[in-house]
């Protein structure tokens, strides 16, 4: 299985070519669209929904992963191995959460030969070498070379919110399972209720749970938490 | 084949899930995002668009339906078996028109063991469920229990507006053949001439026309009726 | 393979109704949603950003494309062989850039047989008769005719923006190959410098460069080129 997390948007003139790409070289293979939607560029935003979205993916799944502002610039190509997961992508940062959360986690950088374009390496570099990876099951096919990573951008956890869904509920980079009690959230000088889900709650009432991917999520019964609280991307919460 | 109506929006982080999950259990098989456009948490236009837009499946198909503004509370797990289609979802008034508008009708209610998300069953029951009454072809593997439905909250037609398409076309709940008479359609003051497709009317000009899933629909030739005329979601239209 | 051009939106109550017949009819093809956000109704979008966006499929692909203000009216039906694809649709001047573009071209008309909705000819015609070109091979199977086409309504090359993207990025309908020499692109008053790609300029300047599919693109690193320079479809630019 190989499934795309990117920041394209699904039907915009990006995400169609790299499944082409994939259907001509990998006939049959089963292709995950998992997320397009991550905020545009947003790097901290991928590299903190990465680990949490993909948890759930069958072994051996390779994902391939693209934020990249810095695209046809020196950051390296990169392979992970991430507890039975391949993830592929350029090393901008968005694999260092991943590998915080890791039982086991190897990294590889790679070049790539051949003319490219210096815009769409998603489709020109990364769709392909995971097709190889796909074949071969080894980073060897790419010639990569494992590299330590010490200089990790971010942290474990984080007290924002990083991305809106569709129904306003404002997801955070914080795990659940984090929580060394359950303190109360305080953003925009409110102190949110925790619930277990939705009907626990008031209908237009706002509070805290856990949601289905292991991560504190600000939700509204009903309604949508962003527009309620007025919540925005990279709004800090803190504990008390 | 497997097809999916819901109001997640397509390209967030949940239809993707439900993706994966499909893949693995059922290697092969055909999955349809039949549309994840239902306006957020509207049990009323998911119960008119369902039927509507599942008719032309083939036969045997299942279509997981979530629409479920009480997921984690204790509505029931439903099994549909209408007309040759087998509909899974929570049984909070989504099929209550499918059910009238059927020649063959029966529902089921299950239990679902095990441990699962408390915001999230599509991905966690709807999803397996789906998968095992693909694989077993009857609802008995679910332990399912035939359930009568008296208490229906919706009408077979409404004269509303429940769904504006990606151009601005304003669809209703009535179906084009419940119509007695082509009565003009009133709405916002005006009476609406009907037409059979857009080409039949000036550019710019709002009309009515059967759709092409059989429902009245109110639309504008080359622009936006919604915009036109000012239309909203729940908007109502009376006959004259 | 078969591949979706369309100006549907993608998560609306249209792709996946094509997307079932074609399962149906042709189990276990490769389906492809190219793009379903061509501008609304925008036929010239359509006929330039085909050629562009089809270009790299595999040989034999058949595509679907959609962008038809007339569907119901009088326009024929086309089916065209371009370079070693099939291409299906309303002939009313979205094959006109491919055709003008393409090494080998020919196009046929055809006639559709049996009861259809007026407003959707996409399901009801064009995947139909892909479905019967997939499994024949041959266009002779809708009984078409081949026609000449000399009334062409579109340049090879048009100096106007013809798209944004989902980061602000505006597209142009100018190939770079048609470029005799790099001039620099005026627009809102402003000359653009011209870059190889992203990283190369400054964090929030806008440039032109070739982007991955062979057309002029005007961009700004790691921000909205629509929002920064106060774009809009339609805008046209100069050389100087």
């Amino acid at each position: 299985m190989i499934a795309l997390i990117t920041d394209f948007g699904q039907d915009g003139l990006y995400v169609g070519q790299i499944h082409a790409l994939l259907a001509a070289d990998l006939p049959g293979v089963q292709v995950i669209d998992l997320c397009h939607t991550i905020p545009a560029q947003d790097i901290r935003a991928a590299a903190y929904l990465i680990p949490a979205y993909t948890r759930l993916l069958p072994p051996e799944s390779i994902i391939i992963c693209v934020v990249d502002p810095g695209v046809g610039g020196n950051r390296p190509h990169a392979v992970c191995q991430s507890d039975g997961h391949w993830y592929i992508g350029p090393d901008n940062g968005i694999f260092d959460v991943l590998q915080q959360h890791a039982h086991h986690f190897m990294k590889y950088h790679f070049s790539w030969p051949g003319e490219v374009s210096d815009s769409f390496h998603a489709r020109d570099i990364y769709t392909p070498a995971a097709c190889l990876l796909a074949e071969s099951g080894t980073p060897d096919v790419l010639e990569a070379q494992q590299v330590e990573s010490d200089n990790l951008r971010f942290n474990p956890d984080l007290n924002e919110i990083i991305y809106f869904d569709h129904f306003g509920n404002a997801i955070t980079a914080y795990r659940y399972s984090s929580l060394s009690e359950k303190s109360l959230i305080h953003i925009k000088g409110q102190a949110l209720p925790w619930a277990r889900t939705f009907s626990e709650v008031e209908q237009g009432a706002c509070f805290c749970y856990e949601n289905a991917n292991g991560l504190v999520e600000i939700a509204c019964n009903q309604g949508s938490a962003k527009d309620q609280l007025g919540l925005k991307l990279g709004d800090m919460f803190s504990f008390k």
